[in-house]
């Protein structure tokens, strides 16, 4: 594999940097996490932006949250084919082999994904259509989700609603995985939908009574 | 969606704790971030294990660096066949769109889902060998890298060794990505593979010089 | 220009050894940031003192930072006389055209330039304050400060203090250009100022509630 | 002073990185500096360019470079009339006080100085040319090179030989620094003229000989 680099210089520093502070200062915690093993409480669902960290705005250490990060947060229908889901994979994995209490599906402002989304969907978007585009597959995923904003008035509001569309739909899509239903129906998993503005710094939680977003 | 609830006090109470500390240290950044655009120098691809956050050991600030999380941190190879890939889409939107120079894919020490593969791949796990396991369909993709460690002599060797495989493996699927393939050799995109030991803190990086993995 | 020289062999050296080592692992970087721009976080105002570079303090690496550096870390006031003002120029570059979201005004200890102004505004040093000594006429810029702690009981407690004002003076005087303090009141740029001491490596930041230096 | 913010979490993070690494492996050299004072080797005037860190180019270790950063490395003609001239003040330190041996103007290329300069010049940015454009005054000191590279027949070979003009006029003007000429003069001081591209990491330096740039 002569096409693999040496790490950059830059990343070694910062490495170097959390191991003589941050890890040092844990190492008996980091230490009892490699022997006795992970057992995170809640699984968090969120985009692979990188103005979204999850780990900073819950304060996540190492060992509280099994996270995934895949495009626009989305967690795609159960469908049991013998085909490779990520996402299906990690959620199979933290529900049952895990066990975690609460699966987070965090959304957000600005989300590149979903701009692609309301581009494709309503036809300004061509390239998206294609079969190989792997992004514009990826987000046929929240094309239920485009049916019921595509009627508001203008570009904005609907691209806000996609936003949260996208967390509906994962959250509805979650409930197909009949390991999920049956946890949540035992009352040993809760599930949740946010949505972050990253300007404001502002969440915003779904209500389930009031089947709408408020701020927390 | 009445089986949504509100968010756990716990989050709250994080959540909470960062708006009024480190997101109001840094509002006129979210707010650069969140008018400007993302301009992130570097992809992640890394597990989901909750041990291991990348933005802890390389000090991730907002807008830095686009972050995929899977189980076992793989890359599945180039397969443009119109279905669902999360992971292929994260590299395209990360490569083609906002055209990062690194991609380094993270593996770790201790993780489950290379357990899950050493232990299918030998036979001791045909619960993961059923068409409806998303993890083991998942964990087919570091089939190919199994060949190569299943003469190991002891388990724990194989195992260690499965762990680096799933870097490997994930690094040569990459460069099956014609954009990938064809940003590498124009110089413009560097791919990079990483191995961390939770316990020890220690990082280990694929020399293609010498074709093993070194300390940094 | 006969009277240019050819670059000494040690640097010629230097260069070298950096073009084949971190140029060489960070060229897809390089690249992108040639191609794309650079779009800095943070704007830093610090000593040209070759004993305090803010790049190595805070692992600066390409396209993170702008950097203005001039003696003893000083801005003017405000003034749009038609005359030449390269460190007001520069505060205008990064806030109205780069848009940075901090403006961090680092000083530190030992500073001949502010011994100098010292020496001079206590009456011991005659030919700064002549209107040809371009270092007097720069250290002008900091007698305000010298006003506020010229009762100071000893020449080392005159000193540490004129220090620290020359991070307040720069920090007051950022504030009298409309577009800085414009900037402020929007939420879109943070002001912040270091006091760094050579010999202990110790930073103390300035803290609003208290008006006073505390350890970082 | 209310205005003002306590320091970003990220560079308190990078901060203490650096104080745990560098710093405690080199804190005798530390002491040494603050109790004996800097002797640095050279003056480097380069851009405030957050592309371009002469620190990393020269592998720049504390006490060996006096470091003047400003828009476009550019250094005004000697104007002895008493107003604040914080780039002569910078060379009058290096040179009298300091006795640098060389005096080295770094140029680079994708300048956003040199564009505006380009664009002011060529009568597309009349914006510069307000009394009130700091930028557009500070840009003045380059118009000399401007009529020397206006005939040529494309912007993008005008723009690149404005960068090497930038370099060249800073030399010719520190030439009129009485203080600099007589040190060259006496075989104490030597100028050095450099422009680095970004994208190549290449250096080119100027040739008194050929009166042209060539690569290192």
């Amino acid at each position: 594999m002569d096409f693999a680099s040496p790490l950059p210089a830059y990343l070694v520093k910062r490495y170097h940097g959390w191991k003589a502070t941050s890890f040092a200062e844990n190492k008996a915690w980091y230490r009892h996490l490699a022997e006795q093993g992970q057992h995170p409480r809640a699984m968090i669902i969120s985009c692979c932006d990188s103005r979204v960290h999850v780990t900073a705005i819950f304060g996540a250490d190492q060992g509280e949250f099994f996270i995934h990060r895949n495009i626009a947060n989305l967690v795609p229908p159960y469908e049991p084919d013998g085909n490779q889901h990520g996402t299906s994979a990690a959620v199979e994995y933290a529900v049952t082999a895990l066990k975690v209490a609460h699966v987070v599906v965090v959304g957000h402002s600005n989300c590149g994904g979903v701009q692609g989304c309301l581009d494709m969907c309503s036809g300004h978007a061509p390239e998206l259509e294609q079969k190989s585009s792997f992004v514009g597959r990826w987000m046929d995923i929240l094309r239920p989700g485009y049916d019921r904003i595509k009627d508001l008035p203008d570009h904005d509001s609907q691209r806000r609603a996609l936003e949260k569309e996208a967390i509906l739909v994962s959250l509805e899509n979650l409930m197909t995985f009949p390991f999920v239903k049956e946890a949540v129906a035992a009352g040993t998993l809760t599930l949740h939908g946010l949505w972050n503005d990253i300007g404001s710094g502002g969440i915003e939680q779904y209500d389930p009574d009031t089947n709408a977003f408020h701020p927390v």
